[in-house]
Formats: structure tokens, C-alpha cells, sequence
């Protein structure tokens, strides 16, 4: 096995991946392999496992750990691994980063505690603390969404200072915060700023963000690289119809039914239909049923004909 | 080892336990032993381990399995143990409850799944679905200021249909909800609606409601049972002089500081004080330092002296 | 025209009137008159107008002053009136409040300005600066479902000292916050703690508040008279089948349909129907239709029975 | 008095002004004529008064009526002037407009009504109407931090069908609805989108909107119309240095203090000290002390050295 050579800041487009379920509890091996194949072939710049698109709060330690050894063993040092260890418990999350450490992970993603309410000044002593302990770099994950508490532009600022804290990925949507959170990082230029939103990409990296960590690349990874790359050449002209591809892809395929999990839903029951993994959530959340898949299906082929 | 054989509904005062820690992941089994004859020698109705004052969410999996089978040990079926199983994951809920069964406890509570935003048709299906799979029988737990869903009253009488699921414990502080939830429960007087907040269980109680969770009778145990009493006589006379002491606890000790979790330092910092536990709260939460211990302290002695 | 000599604390059940309407912007003063001796009629122990249930923030100024002085007229002193002057403009609330003064009313009451996002400390300075200059004593109005400000209980007690503030409207459903303010004002029995949902008022009048402004009151003031009496009496046994059929109001007619506004759509529905006014709303809300109109005629129909 | 002939979309700089005030209710016209001149001064491209900026929810209705007519005098058709009518009363609304119409304006401009909780469907209703009865073209204002209701892309895209709306200022900071918003209404090339923060204006005129209704324009007008210029000739390299320019004034001017309307404080301060306006806010805001203002003093000179 070997360790992809991360150097920083980390750049480029690092899909968060699905989770390939047989059942609630049981990793789909064999498609968890495809999938890397599809998604390393089309040239993402590294990969990102137990984020929220992976549904790491509803799988159990063992599937998580099991994940990770599997996943490493397969992407196989090719490109750097981002493993997620965000969690209620401390100590869970450290262990979890162990497991990602002997992997051969090039890095760790901690979104906030999120059952507590915590202030600002809270978040930084345990972020600090969990820093200190931890056997990889930290990349912090701001994902007011679902854990209901923002990394204030401040708060990244302050915890950039730590040593082991290397970068954060935004997920708020939040373009204002965005905005600040680079001006007040301007004077570190290898701490790593991606982005979450796949409709927020070119924008940000047009002005100076590293990179997306977007959902649709589980999808349609060259896509995701041929905006990246238009972005980071400044080349707008270029950039605009694949930004416009990309939209397309957020409009139809996150936004069908009228659930909050949705775009969950609608990237693993494309991917289904793309052959890559089963139709399979974990609880709390329900998998797309047949007619909104026909939905799906129908989009995936209107997508494919401009992508 | 003896279970303690509980009817329906439950009714009184079930402290939910505060976690004795002697750091971030190790129990203090000594004070463990000491708190729970002091809270059992009040006189109360049953014990609640792993609700939110007991941190359930900071707490490593072998840790609350540790502490599940030290609890029913030592309560030894005298009263009704109820074991907090909330978690984001399926799969580690059932499990805590295998181990709440083994020890004899006489139902397991479960707050809503936290991370993703679940509407009221999911959570009647994760909760259905959870109900089926148990062991013991399942109280709901509406907790919203830290799960930040609530369980609407018409999810609960919902809920309320299946076999498995015997009351619910309502922490939302909200009033309109819990007397909507009580009138559409109006024709299952078997089923247990319990308060949270320790300040509206006179009210409840007197207009019907079973009894309270409520975390000041960690503390002080007996004035908790006389005003559940008081209020189940229907003597206002008597509860309000009671009420007003259980008022003060909370104004004084719940409030300190300006953290959210001030409840919950608050109530370990005066256990700690009073000799029952350290004074060590697990992470996110960070305990009251010297200073607001030192308030504490003072507020104590007063209380003492009404109480 | 008379005033009512009102003495504090005010007690008893206060509706807050619904507004008729005859279109958008004009009163309809026919049913107007009908309305008030209907209320009166029951018993009530004042009238509360411009609060959210008389749409307060829906009416152009000439509307509101045009309806402040027909009511003064109508009532003529028979029971204290209560005028709502809540407005994000200074100015405007302070015009309303003269007009209120020369119709004889005996209070304003004031909701938190809704616009801007206020602190504790910018909310008290605020209603210190407004109690200042206003003709009439000031009852604060807790709303904040509506302005999306809670006025905390420690913000509700500074208030209380001053003069010219008498008393608190909480209609926030928040049963924690509602006896931590009866707590902290425990020594001022003078100060008027009035609540707002129908669903709160027989537990909290039993531990001592003075009363209710209910929405219910409008339809069927002698059921909440005879409720209040009850709780006044701490006569538990009659209290429960009038808090039944209270609840019975309240699940039946303000849950219809699937907007935030039911509660006004229902209560205004079910006075068109009995004849009371037209089923006219302000913009930007709109009256129920005849299918849910059909609902409500079926549920009067029902509760007139048990009523 | 001339109009400015607006052509749509309106493009470019168009600053949310300032209200001057000599008192809580006293419009200062001897500052509003020099700060008119120092921000056309500037070469914007319009003019909109009544926003937030200008706190309009705080002004009586004759300050603000007399506010439109000075403005438009003032204005004389040098710029197309935008004139803001939010309110929660219809009436008001259309009343607001129709002075707006007599003094010339090229538009209005409405955030949602502000104190039910409105569903989208309701929102529709609302603006349709509103719009069906006014005398100059409507752009709809998306203020969610404020309002309490976001305008979801779907929604923004219906009304867009309406003849008589034009537009709409997206102040949600939200970037992810922002660029749905200009997906859905990539075919109507001719409907205005424009950006409300500051810190946006950059990435999302690169991108195609049509400008920025930035409040930092009060202040430094050129440097925004210059930052607006470089962005529409998609020239990034140009672009980046004034970006970091305007983020500077907003992490400097916009975030001191601890008020969450700290932004309005910190421009009209900066206002008063460059000579501008009085440092006066109407209720219930209160102007910065002349310790916050030494602070911005401070920052004012170290800005101006790189602007």
C-alpha cells in the first residue's frame, strides 16, 4: 500500500464520496471498488470518505473502520485521502484517525460536535484539543446544515495558527463568511481553502480557493476537473458553459422530492442508475423509490447528451 | 442481579444521572455507587441513565456499556432503570440496547437521529423502524434544543399505535405542544408523558401529565418527590412553596456563565461539591472553573437553608 | 365615552380581538359592534386590540387609529382596553399610543421592533426609551415566533422597575422562560403576567399568573371566563373538562391547513361563520376557503355541544 | 425635475444610501444634498434609498415620503433612483410607491412583508399583488437575515413571469441560491440580478449579475465602481487587489462591536467622520460611541492610504 505524497495547500477537485451499502449495515465492496476506478479515472485531484455525502453519522464504527481500510488499500496511494472523523464523542474521533493513520491517509476532516450548543470560544478549545492528539493533519469542516453550529471567519483564523490544523472545507454556503475566511487567511498561503457547494466552485476558485469538494464529482468527476481547471486558468469564457453544466446537474438531480437529505438521495440513486452502487441509505435517511428515480433517470440522460 | 418489574406509565421523579467521570473517557465507578444511593435514598421513582445532563453524545461506546452494566448492577432492580440509546446510527442504538437489556433495565429512550434534517414522515418511519428491533420497550424523547428537530404532538400520537413504543419524555420546554400532546393522548392512559425541564413539572403533573426527568434531582432528590406529590394531590398550597424552592435551583445553579451547557456544569459543579462526583465534564463541554464553583458554592448553602 | 379605572395587576381573560375587515384596508364597523357585545357579553375582564390576532402589522395607520377610536367608543369604559401599538418605528408607536390615550384605554402594549436583530441590552433600552414617552402604561408583549426576538425573563424583570412598565403579555408557549419571569417577579405582585396561548392559561393561572389573552375568547369567551375561575379557585377537578375543551378549540380550529397564520385563519373563519364578521384578511394574508370553511363549520358544530 | 430613463437590466454600483437624520425622526437635508453629490460623484450607476442601510422599517411614514421627494429633487435624473417600500401593510406599500412614482423614481423595491411567517406560496400571492397595483416596476428584495423569509430561487423565477417585476436584490449572502436564482433566469436576459453584500459582488459579476447594491458605496464609490468595471471585463488580475480593498472595509467598518446591526453603525459613523452625515440613527438602533468611532477614525485613515 502506499501514502500519496500530499503537499499544501491541497488543490484541486477531491469528491466526497457515497457510501456503497448492501444494507443498513453492510459495505458494498465490490461496488466500492468500481466507484474509486470511476472517480480516480477522471482525474480528481484526491478523495474524501465519511463526510455528510457519505452518511457518516449513520454508520456504525465498525463499517466506518472498515471503510477506511478498504478504501486506502484501493485508491492505494494514487491520490491523497481525506478521511472523515467528525463526531459527537472525542474519542471516538481519535480513533477513528488512527485507523486512517495506519491507512496511509493523507489528512483528517472534523465538522463540529453537533449536539451540544457551543459558542466560538468553545469550538476553538476543543478543535485545539482535538489537534493536539491527533496522528494527521486536521482539515476543519464547517457545516452549519447539519451540525448547527458555523466556524465563525474568525474561528478558522484563530485555529490556523494551530500547527496541525491544515486547511478547512466550507460547506455553509455562506458566501459572505467564504469571502472573509480567505481575506483573513490572505498572509497563509498553504492553508488549504476548499469549497463545498458544487454551484460555488468556480466562483470561489476564480478569486483564489483551492478547490471543491463537491458532491456531482462522485458523478461526473471530468466535469468537476475541466471547471476546476478553467477557474484556476482565469479563463471565464471557458468556464461559463461548464459552470452552466454543473448547475444543470445541482438543479436536477439535488432538488427532486422534498426532503432535506435530497441531494443524498438524488447522487446515490444516479449513481445507481450509472451502475456504481445499490439504491441503499442508511438509516435515518430512505433511498429515492422508483418513480423518482424514473425522474432521475430521464435527467441523467438529458445531462449525459451536454456533458 | 433483580429488574426491577415497572407498570404503565411510569410515574414521579427519574433523575436523569449526571455521568461521573474521572477524565474524558474513564468512569468514576466510586462515585458512581455513592451518587446513585444518594439519589435512590430520596425516594425517587426510577433512574435515567445517558439522557443529555449524563453527556450521552461525548461518551465513547464502551464507556456508556461500561456504565450501563455498573448502573444496573447497582441499582439492582430497586427502581425502574431507563437507558438513553440516542444515536445518529441504527446500528449502535440497537446495540446499546442489547446491553440495556442484559442489565435489566425496564425501557430505553431515544432522542431523534441528529445530524440530518429529518421532516415527521421520517422520523415516524426511523422510529417505527427502531421500535421494531428492540428488545425493551422505547420512550420517545423530544429534545429539539439540542436535536434541533422536534417531535410534533401528531408524531407522537402516531407513534404512540405501535406495540413497542410506551411514552415519551418531552425536554422541549414548550407548553403548547405538551398539552396538545397530552389531549391527543387522552384516550391512552397507559401510555407515559413525562416532562424535562425540572421547572414545568408542577404544572404538568397537576393538569395530568406522570411526572418529570428532570435533572435537579440529582441534587437534591427529595424536594423533587415532595413536589411530584404535592402536585399529584392536587394540594396547590403545598406545591407552591416547593415549586418556588425548585425554582431557585434552576435560577441559581442552571444559569451561570454564558455557555449553553450552563445547566449542565452547573448541576456537575454542585454534585462535585456536595462530594458525589469530580468536578470533570467529558469533551465539547468544559466544567466550571474555581470561580463559578466558587458562586455555586454559596448559592448552595442558601438553597440549603430553604430546602 | 367612560374609561375604565383598571387596578394592577390586571386580571382575567383579555381576548385579543380579531379586526373585521370589510376589504383590505377597510373596517367593518357593522361587525365591529356586533363582535364587542358578543365578547363583553361573555364575561371578559378586558379587550385587547392590535395584537397579532387583529393583524396588527397588516393595517395602514389610518385603519389602525380609525379602529382604536370605534372600540373606545363601543366599549365605553364597560372593561379596561388594551391597545397594541407595536410598530419597528418609534414615532409611529408613540402616534398610536396618544390616539389610544384619547379613546381611554388603559394600556398600550408593545411587541419587541421586528426588523432589525436586537440584543437584551438593545431591547431594553429600547422599551426604556419608548415607556418614556408614551401617555399610558406599557405591557410588554413576548411574540417572538412572530418578531423572532424573545424578551428573556432576566430582560422582562429589568424592565419591571420601571415606572411607567406594568406588566408582560408572553405569548412565546415557552413554559421554562414563563415561570423563570413569574420567579424573578415574585417580590412585584403589582406587575400584570398575562399569557398568550389558550393552551397555557389554566396551569399557569393555578401557580399564579393573572390571566390570559386568548384567541379562543373571541369565539367562546364564557368557556375561558369559567376556565380562569377554575384555576383561580385551584379547583382542579373543574378545571380539567374546561382545559379539555379549551384544547379541543385550539386542535380543532387553529390546526387546519398547512399555513404558519391557521391560528388567525381559523379563529376568523369560525367568527365569519357564527356571524361576527366577514372571512376578510389583510394582506399578505388570505382567508381560509370554502373547503376549509366546511372543516370549521363541522367542528363548531361539534364543540357547541360539549360547549 | 427630469427622470433617468432606466433601461433594464440596471446595471452597475447602486448604493443602498444612508438615511442623514438630525434626530430619531428628523431627516438632515443639508447632508442628504452632500452626500447625494459625493456618491453620483462617484460615477454609480443608481441610487436606492429605503433599504436596510437607510433603515427603513425605523422611519415614520412622512420622514420617509419626505425623504423620496428631497432625494428625487436631489437626484434631478442623473441616476435612475430605486425607492424602497417593504413594509408589513399593503397599503403602506402602494401608498410609498406611488410618492415614489410623482418624484421620478425608475423602480421600487420590496423585501418580504416581515412579521407572519409566510409560506413561499403565500409569498407569491403577496408580490403578484402588490405588484398588479403599482405605478413603477417592482424589484423584489431577497433579506432573509432581516425578513426572516428567504425568496427561493423557484420563487424568484415565477414572479419573474410578472410584467411589472423586473428584478431582484439578493441580500441572503446565500451563494448557492444566488447562482440557482441566475440559472433558473438564464433565459431572461433582460430580468436584473443584483447582489446585496459587499464582500459578493466580485465572483458573481464575473459570472454574469448584473452589479451590486453594496453599502460600502456610501462610503468609497469609485472604489466599487471600479471593483464592478474590472469584473465586468472579466479581468482578474485587475479585479483581485480592489476585491481585497473592498473586503477590507468590510472586515474593518462592518464588523466592530458586538451588535448584529454593527454594519449600519459602522458605515454611518465612517459617514459622520468623512463629514457626510450626523453620527444618528433612528430607534431602536443606536449610533457607535466615540470609542468605536476613534476605531473606525483609525481604520478610515488606513484604508484610505490604499484606496
Amino acid at each position: 500500500m502506499h501514502t500519496a505524497s500530499a503537499s499544501w495547500p491541497l488543490r484541486g477537485i477531491i469528491p466526497p464520496m457515497i457510501t456503497p451499502l448492501l444494507d443498513n449495515d453492510t459495505l458494498d465492496v465490490t461496488n466500492l471498488e468500481k466507484l474509486i476506478e470511476y472517480i480516480i479515472g477522471g482525474g480528481v485531484h484526491g478523495l474524501f470518505i465519511l463526510g455528510t455525502t457519505g452518511e457518516l453519522s449513520s454508520l456504525s464504527y465498525s463499517l466506518r473502520r472498515e471503510l477506511i481500510h478498504h478504501t486506502a488499500n484501493l485508491v492505494n496511494g494514487r491520490v491523497p485521502l481525506l478521511v472523515g472523523i467528525t463526531d459527537t464523542a472525542l474519542s471516538e474521533s481519535i480513533q477513528l484517525a488512527q485507523t486512517a493513520a495506519e491507512g496511509g491517509a493523507a489528512a483528517v476532516v472534523a465538522a463540529a460536535p453537533y449536539y451540544f450548543n457551543l459558542s466560538q470560544v468553545e469550538l476553538i478549545a476543543y478543535y485545539q484539543h482535538l489537534a493536539d492528539q491527533l496522528p494527521l493533519p486536521l482539515l476543519l469542516y464547517n457545516m452549519p446544515s447539519h451540525t448547527k453550529i458555523a466556524l465563525e471567519p474568525a474561528t478558522v483564523h484563530i485555529l490556523a495558527q494551530h500547527p496541525n490544523i491544515i486547511g478547512v472545507k466550507d460547506s455553509s454556503g455562506n458566501g459572505v463568511n467564504f469571502q472573509h475566511t480567505q481575506h483573513l487567511l490572505r498572509h497563509q498561503p498553504e492553508f488549504t481553502v476548499l469549497v463545498g457547494p458544487d454551484e460555488l466552485t468556480a466562483e470561489v476558485v476564480l478569486l483564489g480557493a483551492h478547490g471543491g469538494i463537491n458532491g456531482g464529482a462522485n458523478l461526473f468527476p471530468k466535469l468537476y476537473v475541466d471547471m476546476y481547471e478553467a477557474a484556476t486558468r482565469r479563463d471565464v469564457a471557458a468556464l461559463l458553459p461548464l459552470q452552466e453544466q454543473v448547475l444543470t446537474v445541482c438543479s436536477r438531480l439535488y432538488r427532486i422530492g422534498d426532503t432535506a437529505a435530497s441531494y443524498i438521495q438524488g447522487v446515490k440513486g444516479a449513481l445507481s442508475l450509472l451502475g456504481l452502487c445499490h439504491n441503499k441509505l442508511a438509516w435515518p435517511l430512505q433511498p429515492f423509490s422508483s418513480k423518482e428515480l424514473a425522474s432521475i433517470q430521464q435527467y441523467l440522460a438529458e445531462i449525459k447528451v451536454s456533458v
